[in-house]
């Protein structure tokens, strides 16, 4: 469960990104990740560990200090044991943004769930810390994960299934490599099950910035699919058998660019800056 | 434009089939089109000039006449000259239902647009006569039809072409091979237009059996897709050039299969006889 919001402070940032981020010309995900974890008194701790390559780490240490935060640090757990360890608890207390980069984030989930860092993390967010992450570095930050799918736009039952993710918040799924992958079916049918959340479906080098006000801003060259199921009014999930296609009444979709906003309390999106982009 | 239903009658049963309906062990799509065309007493008029090949007329001939249609014709089209025959207008107007195979969308509007028989078949429906067709013959239906998209769920800018179709109706556009082909996206795109129209997105071996009171009735084994774009706040596709995503915010959707229903003219959605299903 998310950790409590102490009384007078405000939850972090989380800022999940929908993986292949520009890293060359226009850093402009990075950089905003970098401004809301503090701009040039940015201290960041990049987590690697989803990732087998060991360049993964060093390459955005590189990236973020290019960028101008003040102290970057590449920190990786290799066992569960390393998750308990006091000297990277200490460093992770001091920081002001934590970033997962991609991999696999079962292998994100299995080292890191339910152990002390799992828990500082979801602590430090709810005191002010950015959270953020790309592909599977975003799809964990949310209590559900997608944590294996099917490609295409058909709601399927069977098609996906969710695992317990770090769970700095329960109130949206995450989807990544969203329009690359058609991943829309499997969004749905993760929604199907209990349209309590919203779906976000990221495209690649697009980020959702959530504010601590739980409003989305999009930010990068892709678009970001919202799926609000909660005005539903039937889904047949419980009652088809694997395989088959999945009734579903009453969804609400909004697809959103650079600009616009949706915000996941109201449930209501606006075209933001874009209504008056032509003047 | 769709013709004017005379006063005391009703119009005909639109029928679009998302294209490979099942011709062997279960055939309900083709025995509901025998059946809203007049059950034993059908007369039923084959138009196979979608498709090049020769067996595609004589295929169906079979299977209605296998499933109890008293009269079946096939009537091929290879000139425009072709359809101002009066002889093949005279058939037409003794069929009670009228059937269009798949193959090329473009083949059949470039061929029958505009002449007598195209003129004959909206007069025929709109006076009570059943139209329906598979996969390229869905899609010429209706008054916009898409010629041309791309796969995938992504909505872009410059990602579908339309083009005027058969003009039955101009409530809705069709695509076919939904779930099969990843459509949503050019559909989405194509209602982002103009959001007047209604989207129906059929999966291959489903139908929408469109009434005379405008409810659509889904049938076969896989999911109809409805796009209500008529709620939406806003859609950026006036500005946005080719190959960009676009913004469109408020879209309903629903995916219904066998047993649910939609009425285009309330645009309400209902589980139908699913509900009641685990009885």
């Amino acid at each position: 469960m998310p950790s409590k919001i102490p009384d007078g402070e405000t939850r972090g940032w989380i800022v999940p990104i929908g993986g292949a981020e520009n890293k060359e010309n226009d850093r402009h995900i990075l950089e905003g990740f970098v401004r809301v974890s503090g701009g040039a008194e940015a201290n960041i701790v990049v987590i690697p560990t989803a990732s087998r390559m060991h360049e993964t780490g060093p390459r955005y240490e590189k990236l973020f200090k290019e960028i101008g935060a003040a102290h970057v640090t590449v920190m990786d757990f290799d066992t569960r044991r390393d998750c308990q360890e006091p000297g990277r608890l200490k460093r992770l207390e001091q920081a002001s943004g934590i970033f997962f980069t991609g991999g696999n984030q079962l292998r994100l989930t299995t080292l890191l769930g339910g152990t002390p860092v799992a828990k500082l993390i979801r602590l430090r967010n709810a005191h002010g810390v950015t959270v953020g992450g790309t592909s599977a570095g975003a799809s964990i930050l949310s209590e559900h994960m997608i944590a294996f799918g099917d490609e295409g736009s058909a709601v399927i039952s069977g098609s996906v299934r969710l695992a317990p993710g770090l769970g700095l918040t329960n109130r949206f799924i995450i989807d990544q490599h969203f329009r690359e992958r058609d991943r829309l079916g499997r969004l749905i049918t993760a929604l199907a099950y209990n349209p309590f959340a919203i779906g976000i479906g990221l495209d690649e080098d697009t980020a959702a910035f959530i504010g601590p006000d739980e409003s989305v801003e999009v930010q990068g060259s892709g678009g970001v699919t919202i799926v609000d199921a909660s005005e539903v009014t039937f889904s047949s999930i419980g009652e088809v058998s694997e395989g088959q296609p999945v009734c579903v009444l009453g969804l609400r979709l909004h697809i959103l660019v650079a600009g616009a906003t949706f915000n996941l309390h109201t449930r209501s999106a606006s075209a933001g800056g874009l209504v008056n982009s032509k003047d």
